[in-house]
């Protein structure tokens, strides 16, 4: 390809824009890859935002001056994710979820990479205020879900070890208490996975007292790290008060009954942040 | 938007085929979306495959018939592919990265969405004869990589718990000996996170011995699953003798020689495929 029809450049520069979010191109970039003026360029992108926009899924953000260009922000679109959370919400208050022990099945929704790659739109969105450097979580239910989070953020993931087998060189350890089963936890963390004074935002699955939410704040006050937000999947409308104070919930499990095989979920419309 | 522009339609159809690979789109359903005429999908589809390859990355596939339409196929370019591994041996190969007791440091790289985007493309690509039902890994390393395999393949991933604290109803365990270390470790799976004679694809991080990859194999056989194939980023040079014969190594640890300070990472040509 010499010079890049339109049409074309339509195609190469959205798959470049999306699979990069939150990357900067400048404009002088994709004149070059394309033998196209820069006043084509710009045009192009001006279809490419509005496209996205009246798709209600993404923008593009553009960033004046001589070092500027544009960047995908995968921002989702409150409707679409309103909608979104009722249907997910409806997908796990299904009675057949219930296993013993009065816990909810959600493996298959929280390794589904398509849902978790929404969900992951979301936290993004509704951190977007943020900049953090890393995306925290705790092994294994959360690491899904955290991935798509700092793939939106265009930010490394770092995943916490619930035990101290870490073969990582040195490592900080904590010892946490489960705030339901009030068991003692261990989890931990190599040295060289988060350099000190980064900034940081949490996420993982559930949460239902906060211990390990609690766990993660704790280890992270070890590495000086500023935790700018805590974002959870699900928590239980009990107990009310939990470990930590500031998180942003996208569900609420309001009643799990065992015995009367009764689930009900709840999308949260005000959120703890 | 009424109708749509063709400039307008290739950003929205390159969003959706991207965003969803391998799921089949037909042309009834795009042209009913953007207002056109099947005749002006079509020739979207043909700009949009072209612009695709010219990129030397992914491709459409088109399935003809009343039941037809059109597919992304993540696949990756073996020049682009091959350039990549390099780049990656070379920076895995720091000596910085060794760690005490003979371990390489790897885990900024297989946590870097980026990085392992690539690789679940490489991954399906070297594995893009098979259909699997499921991408299936062990906590902990694993677990990115093959959620982006999954993504790739667009299939749900499973993930095997390294003990037997699963609260996920009933489980199947087993019991294998890590084949470097000769320890004995358990792993388990819920019965309901993988339904009977599935067909599954295993995807790791690392393989030494191949005491995990044994044991891994071994419980899908619990599940009467089939395996088809066994990908790996990194294997070992030593031992040679792997206590599983047919998998797929990206790249090899040739030497790591912790008194010296050098480490030895190729890329592998020939695959035990």
């Amino acid at each position: 390809m010499e010079k890049w029809r339109r049409s074309e450049r339509m195609v190469a520069m959205t798959k470049f824009l999306l699979e990069n979010p939150r990357q900067l191109f400048t404009l002088g970039y994709f004149s070059e890859l394309f033998h196209s003026a820069k006043s084509s360029i710009s045009e192009d992108l001006t279809i490419i935002r509005e496209t996205l926009q009246a798709m209600g899924e993404g923008t593009l953000e553009t960033i004046p001056g001589a070092a500027g260009g544009v960047k995908y922000i995968p921002i989702s679109n409150p409707e679409k994710e309103s909608e979104f959370l009722d249907n997910l919400s409806q997908r796990l208050a299904d009675p057949q979820r219930i296993l013993p022990g009065g816990y909810l099945y959600m493996t298959d929704i929280i390794y589904d990479s398509n849902i978790i790659a929404k969900l992951g739109n979301i936290f993004f969105t509704r951190f977007i205020q943020h900049e953090p450097d890393y995306i925290v979580t705790v092994e294994t239910k959360g690491i899904p879900l955290a991935l798509m989070t700092a793939k939106a953020f265009n930010k490394p993931l770092v995943i916490i070890r619930a035990d101290s087998r870490v073969t990582e060189g040195s490592a900080l350890s904590i010892n946490y208490v489960s705030g339901s089963s009030k068991k003692i936890g261990t989890m931990s963390l190599a040295r060289r996975a988060l350099p000190t004074d980064s900034k940081v935002i949490i996420i993982d699955d559930f949460m239902k007292a906060g211990g390990t939410a609690r766990g993660m704040v704790d280890l992270m006050k070890e590495f000086k790290a500023e935790v700018l937000g805590i974002g959870v999947l699900m928590d239980t409308l009990e107990p009310q008060e939990k470990l930590i104070d500031n998180y942003l919930g996208l569900l609420e499990l309001v009643e799990l009954d065992e015995k009367n095989k009764r689930v009900i979920i709840r999308k949260k419309v005000e959120n703890h942040v």
